[in-house]
């Protein structure tokens, strides 16, 4: 063990790194396996590292650290952490138990969950984590177990009155349902205080469509502000810091491309415990080139959701949606803030307004504002009245925003290209992963004014020359990046009402 | 893409290193997870690596790497490399074919093992292949596949005749057969290249023990002259890169504590089919404390061994031995060449040379130079006559080691201390994790003269204050800390005949 000095080194690196010198090194008893933990001398705020050992590089005696490490330390330039040789944690022993196929205790998940939460893990231990939560599964009870235990080593809000929510599992560009079902149901008055995420390879994640019309970055505290103000918000889930464990698994899920469900539902639901919800409807939707192939899955799926919301005491209700193609018109940040805002001021009313209006009106059912099966209806006539519409002004000022927004306001792309029909025929498919590539070449969601909007909907009858779809970017390059890849694959695929004819061969 | 000078750091890292400054970050088009491909300008020798982008400590435009990693790619200070953003390899996608279940091609096996082989994975996706591997298993012809494959991506040697072999799956502290094997086996005629590991955990592995007599490193071609010469040889396995994705592996198995036990096998038999072995005999050790802890277990592992070895065109028998307690007196490099010289010296005559005359008999039998289940006492007679210490006496020599070596002449750890027994009683357990504990503290392997010496048998009667073992060591604290463990928990269990009285309670 050793008290050193930080070093705070303008340094990235996908995994933490600890620079010290080779003396530094032999000081530490270092082996070539070795794995260290550097802790805050006066706190117990710590992180795990495998130090690179350099020569010429950094002084004798001295540790270098990233500014993201010093600031999860709380340590500045020149302050002292405590480096020793980081004792394999006691819960690694019980992901060697779960390999050989038992069940984790409610103690052994509080311990996994509290010692990845806290940085202790190497990436390596991570994935090992992930690959068998992946491979055996959790039972009912682990994963219910998790969603607490996750929950409870972040923070956790509580509004002393019910409050609902609605999840989506994602997946659909264009689903920005939650800008429409946020103010339905806070006009309808309930307590909805909606966190969202950001979008990392989709078009647009929630929080940054919000992004477009106010803030939604805010601290725990300002949170708590924000919430009751106009008794419902959209922000930004991250800085709120609902599961810290969820935060650092994520990464090694992405680059493993793995998504263990049981997993994927506890961290669902463990922020929802977290934000104290009480009821809550999950939207899953499901079709070809969605995160549920199929109905039989997606329904499998609910069920176990909602017994799971069941045993953490949330009262949930599912609802299967078409999701074999975009929803609606428009696709990426700003493009779905505007098309929710058109639908708000009435302007159009077409499928975005019917699945926002039946999910924010399975929360009205369920909070006893509408009777049953009639939600749909009263959401509906929430938008009609445009109380929808003045809630979502409310919200926006609450956030910060500009409380007089108008769709029209908001800015587009400065390059623009429309793809045009180059036949006859029936829109056969509009594809979500063609969509996706075509929206993150044009720059999303990094670049809030890209996107593409969808002229036609499923089944329409198109002629040649007829606009397909039009592609928005704030830079040429990018623009004919995305023009190229929409022309090699197609988003919207028009055919024939015959799509082959197939003859006797030989 | 970018082609930069190499500075070769003075460096030592787990992952590895590869360091840049922001400004050749972003002319490579850096982003966070981005994994980067660096490639000898010339050659296609590459590796992969995650670069840590740091300001400060190397200048732009040049890419810093380690002393190992320049090593790999045969490239200097100074020189060029091009550097890439690493694109994923096609094989990735097999590894989450096999996650769903479906089992691999033969052609998937060798993209698998070439890729791993040539560097381009990073070790979280080693450790994704490596638990798929555990949690899915391997069919027969996919284990044989692997086998296969590793072989290939590795060096190849032919002998242009019957090459003989023996292997243990190890676990047994003590294990020094092989240094009787080798030479019994050369002794009676046939061609025995044995190649050997070195200890990682354990107190000593072959190539370590056989270092203390003569030489163990040898390129390929120097190899390829050695074995031909006194027709046996024990040599370290590592330079003569038979498995580099083995070798590759490993680091991440050992770090996550699993052994796919397939992929192990796998792993077994590429090094016999890069050897160009025709016939082998594999040691099982079972019993408490070893790899294989019941009969059962080893039984099963010992026909799955011998049905890959066909399916690959080796002949092999299995041998269940006894693994519950270390082999032999002598534990360590130097005390275990000791010992072995000792017995083909003819001065001791025990469960070592019984065990070494067994698995070395089958090979002779299977060479048709003893009849069958007559191969043991012909190789015991080897031994008696001498012949194999003239022929452990060439090997040394052919391996550069002094010709005329006695077991007296090896030179053991200068402070040493024995441990007595408190009681009177029979000897009731010797236990094989304690007693690696023991010579580790003490300073094996990377000490040649440390380790430890077992006085007594199982089930001898001893008397108080007699001697059980005796620790060696060539520092004086690593003696004491050794001493410490072995107090702790005693490496020989000494009972009564009566182990506990139970009574009626209360």
């Amino acid at each position: 063990m050793l008290v050193l000095p930080v070093k705070v080194l303008d340094i990235r690196s996908t995994e933490p790194v600890a620079m010290i010198s080779h003396k530094t090194a032999s000081n530490l008893k270092f082996r070539h396996t070795m794995i260290i933990n550097i802790k805050n001398e006066f706190t117990d705020k710590s992180f795990t590292a495998t130090p690179v050992v350099a020569e010429g590089m950094i002084e004798d005696g001295v540790i270098g650290i990233s500014q993201y490490d010093s600031e999860w330390l709380n340590i500045k330039d020149g302050e002292n952490v405590v480096v020793s040789i980081r004792r394999s944690p006691v819960s690694i022993d019980y992901i060697k138990t779960k390999m050989k196929g038992n069940n984790w205790s409610q103690n052994e998940i509080y311990a996994i969950t509290n010692d990845i939460s806290r940085r202790t893990y190497t990436s390596l231990e991570i994935a090992s984590f992930a690959l068998t939560s992946q491979f055996q599964g959790y039972s009912s009870q682990e994963t219910a177990d998790f969603a607490k235990a996750m929950a409870e080593c972040g923070n956790q809000f509580d509004f002393q009155e019910k409050a609902f929510d609605k999840h989506s599992i994602g997946g659909i560009p264009g689903n920005k349902v939650s800008l429409l079902i946020v103010p339905i149901v806070a006009a309808a008055g309930l307590l909805i205080p909606k966190t969202s995420s950001r979008a990392i390879t989709s078009p647009s994640g929630t929080a940054d469509s919000m992004e477009v019309l106010a803030d939604v970055t805010f601290s725990p505290e300002e949170m708590t502000e924000i919430a009751p103000k106009a008794r419902g918000m959209i922000v930004w889930n991250a800085p709120l810091k609902l599961s810290p464990m969820d935060d650092i698994v994520i990464g090694v899920k992405k680059f493993l491309d793995i998504d263990p469900q049981e997993q994927m539902m506890a961290s669902i639901v463990s922020t929802k415990i977290a934000m104290g919800i009480d009821n809550m409807v999950i939207d899953v939707p499901t079709g070809a080139g969605s995160k549920m192939e199929n109905q039989k899955i997606a329904l499998d799926f609910a069920h176990k959701f909602i017994g799971l919301s069941r045993r953490v005491g949330i009262d949930t209700e599912g609802m299967l949606t078409l999701g074999s193609h975009p929803l609606g018109r428009n696709i990426g940040p700003a493009l779905e803030a505007k098309e929710a805002l058109e639908i708000l001021e009435g302007k159009i009313n077409e499928s975005v307004l019917n699945k926002s209006a039946e999910l924010a009106g399975t929360l009205l059912e369920m909070g006893g504002l509408a009777s049953p099966s009639n939600g749909g209806k009263v959401a509906k006539e929430v938008v009609k009245s445009g109380k929808a519409l003045s809630k979502m002004q409310e919200i926006i000022e609450a956030q910060g925003g500009e409380k007089s927004i108008k769709s029209s306001d908001i800015q587009i792309g400065a390059y623009s290209h429309t793809i045009k029909s180059a036949r006859n025929g029936y829109v056969y498919e509009i594809k979500n992963l063609v969509t996706k590539k075509v929206c993150a070449a044009a720059g999303t969601p990094s670049t809030k004014r890209a996107g593409l909007v969808i002229h036609v909907r499923m089944g329409d009858f198109v002629k040649k020359g007829d606009s397909l779809i039009t592609i928005y970017s704030d830079s040429e390059t990018k623009l004919s990046s995305a023009i190229q890849i929409a022309t090699n694959n197609t988003p919207v695929v028009v055919e024939g009402m015959v799509l082959r004819r197939v003859k006797l061969e030989g």
